[in-house]
C-alpha cells in the first residue's frame, strides 16, 4: 500500500511520514499536527448483514483513530467522506452510519470538522483524522509524535491488550447475527472495536520508542514495526482474546490494540502509569534484537500472518 | 448535504463550520486550521470514457483545493482515499489517478501527507485538505477565513473568471472524446480545473467580506452565499467562458472560480491587488441588499440553477 504510493508519487512522500500509521505536519506556529485517513468499503471491509449500518461508522472512525493512538496524539477532529448507494432512497443507511460515527465522536471526544456525501454504487467510509501531541494549553509540547521506527535492540514489547478478539466476534456473528434492535451484542469486539487514544498517550509520554495498532493482525503488525526499526525480535507469549484463538490473535486484524516498543528501564514506570490510570495490565510479548533476520515467537519463526491489502 | 449530516449529528456541528466551505479548526499554539473534505465517485462525477485516470486524481485535488480557496486559505496537505475497482489488476488505474493526484499536489505546492487504498466495486477519491490563513513564518497572521456568512448589504459580488467552461468542455468531450495520448486538450475546464488559492488568499487580505466557490453552478452558489448571509442581490452580468453559454454558465458546475463579496471601498484596491499580482480582472456581477428575497439577474428572478447534491 504505501509501496505504492509512493511509487505514484515519486518516492517524495516518504518525508511525509506515510511508513508511519499517521503523516505528521508542522503547522506554522503550532506544534506538529498528526494526520491520517482510513477507508471502509462494503464487501471489503465489512458486510451489513452482520452488522448495523451505524456499526459501519463507529468502527470507520475508531480505525482512523487507531492511527492517531500508534502515534501517541490526542484527536483534535475527524473528517468523514460518505458514498451511499442510491437505492437507499429514505437515507436511512446514511443516517444510521452517521449515528454510529456520532457515537465514536462522542466516546473519543473527537469533534466531526467537516464531511462530504456522494452517492456510489456501495457504501463507503473514508475518514481523515487530525490528532496533536502537545497537551492543549500547555508550554510543554511533551515527546513528539511515536514512529514505527524508533526501537532499539534490547527493547520489550508490550501490548495494550489480548488479540483476536475482532476476528473471532466475526466468526460469532457468522454463526448467529446481531439482533437488528442491538439488544444482543454478539461480535461487539468487531463491530464496536475501541482506539487506544489514551494508552498510546501514556506511551509516548513514557518515553516509549515505537509503536503500531494491530489494525492488520499482531503476526503482520509486529514485522511492521521490526522492518521499519530494523530490528528483530523473538517474542514469547501472545495474549489471546476470551472466545478466540491463538490463530485468531496473530492472524486477526482490527483488534486495535497497541503494540510498544520501551526500554526495559523504562517498562516500569510505564506499567505505573496505566495502573494510575484505571488502564489494563501491559502484556509483555518480548525483547527486540539487534538481527533484523531474527522473528521467532516461542523460538520458532514467525510468518506474516495477517490481512494484507492488496490491489487487484 | 450540511442540513443531512447536521441533522445526524444532533445539531451540534454547525459550531464546528460545516455550513462554510471548509471548517476551522483551532489547533493549540497554533492558528485556525482549515478543513475540507471532498470527495468524487465514478458514475457519479466523472465518466473515464471521457476523461483520463489522471484527469480524475487533479479534478479530485483540485476540487478540494477549492474549498480552501474559497476561504482564502493557504494549503499544508492532503489526504488521499483511494479506492480502486479489482478489475483493474495491474494498478494502471490507481496510478494514473495518483500521477493525476501528485501534479495537482505539485501544482498547488500542496504535498500529499498521507493516503489509504482500498478495494471497492467503482472508482472513488476522497481528498481531505487542511490549510492555513497565516502566512507560513510571519507573526501576524493577517484576517481569519472568510465565511460565506460576511456578506453586508451593499456589498459587490465579484468573480474571478468566467464560468460555465467546465460544463461546455464535458459536452465537448460527449461529442468529441479526448485522444488517450494526451495530446488532444479536448475539455481541459472539464478535465483540468484550477482551484483559485491565489485568489482567494489575496482576497482575504483584501478584506472580502464573503467568499463561495462555484463548484455547482453560480446561479446556486450565489444564492447560498445571500441564505448564509441574510441578503439579497440584485445581478447585472454573468461572466460566460469561451464556447459555453449563458445557460452552462449560470448552472454549470465545476468550474471553481470564486464568488467574492466585497465592500466597495475596498473594491478598487483589490482589483489592483490581482492586478500587481499578474491574475485575471475581477468581473462584476452585481450588488447585495437588505433584502433577504431580492435574488434577481438583470431585473428578472434568478432560479436555483445547478447540480445540488442528492442522496437517494
Amino acid at each position: 500500500l504505501v509501496q505504492f504510493i509512493r511509487g505514484a508519487l515519486g518516492n517524495g512522500i516518504e518525508a511525509f511520514g506515510l511508513r508511519d500509521d499517521a503523516g505528521v505536519l508542522e503547522v506554522p506556529g503550532g506544534g506538529p499536527l498528526v494526520v491520517s485517513v482510513d477507508s471502509v468499503v462494503e464487501g471489503v471491509h465489512f458486510d451489513l448483514s452482520l452488522c448495523r449500518p451505524s456499526d459501519v461508522g463507529w468502527k470507520a472512525v475508531m480505525g482512523a483513530l487507531s492511527d492517531l493512538a500508534a502515534m501517541g496524539a490526542a484527536p483534535l477532529g475527524a473528517l468523514i467522506a460518505l458514498c451511499v448507494p442510491g437505492g437507499s432512497g429514505d437515507g436511512s443507511l446514511a443516517l444510521g452510519v452517521m449515528a454510529g460515527v456520532a457515537e465514536a465522536s462522542a466516546a473519543s471526544a473527537c469533534p466531526v470538522v467537516g464531511g462530504d456525501v456522494s452517492g456510489a454504487a456501495e457504501l463507503v467510509v473514508a475518514v481523515t483524522v487530525l490528532g496533536t501531541v502537545g497537551p492543549a494549553g500547555s508550554g510543554d509540547p511533551g515527546p513528539g509524535p511515536v514512529s514505527r521506527a524508533g526501537a532499539r535492540p534490547g527493547d520489550v514489547v508490550v501490548v495494550t491488550g489480548p488479540c483476536g478478539g475482532s476476528l473471532a466476534g466475526l466468526r460469532e456473528l457468522r454463526e448467529r447475527p446481531a439482533a437488528g434492535d442491538g439488544t444482543v451484542e454478539t461480535g461487539s469486539a468487531y463491530r464496536r472495536p475501541v482506539a487506544r487514544l489514551r494508552e498510546g498517550a501514556l506511551a509516548r509520554l513514557g518515553g516509549a520508542h515505537a509503536m503500531i495498532d494491530v489494525s492488520d493482525g499482531l503476526a503482520l503488525d509486529v514485522h511492521r514495526l521490526a522492518d521499519a526499526s530494523g530490528v528483530g525480535f523473538a517474542l514469547d507469549d501472545v495474549p489471546v482474546a476470551a472466545g478466540a484463538t491463538l490463530d485468531e490473535a496473530l492472524g486477526g486484524g482490527e483488534d486495535y490494540e497497541l503494540l510498544i516498543a520501551v526500554g526495559p528501564a523504562e517498562l516500569d514506570d510505564l506499567r505505573a502509569a496505566f495502573e494510575a490510570d484505571g488502564l489494563r495490565e501491559l502484556v509483555r510479548l518480548g525483547e527486540l534484537s539487534a538481527n533484523p533476520d531474527e522473528r521467532t515467537l516461542r523460538g520458532a519463526a514467525l510468518e506474516r500472518l495477517g490481512w494484507q491489502h492488496r490491489l487487484g
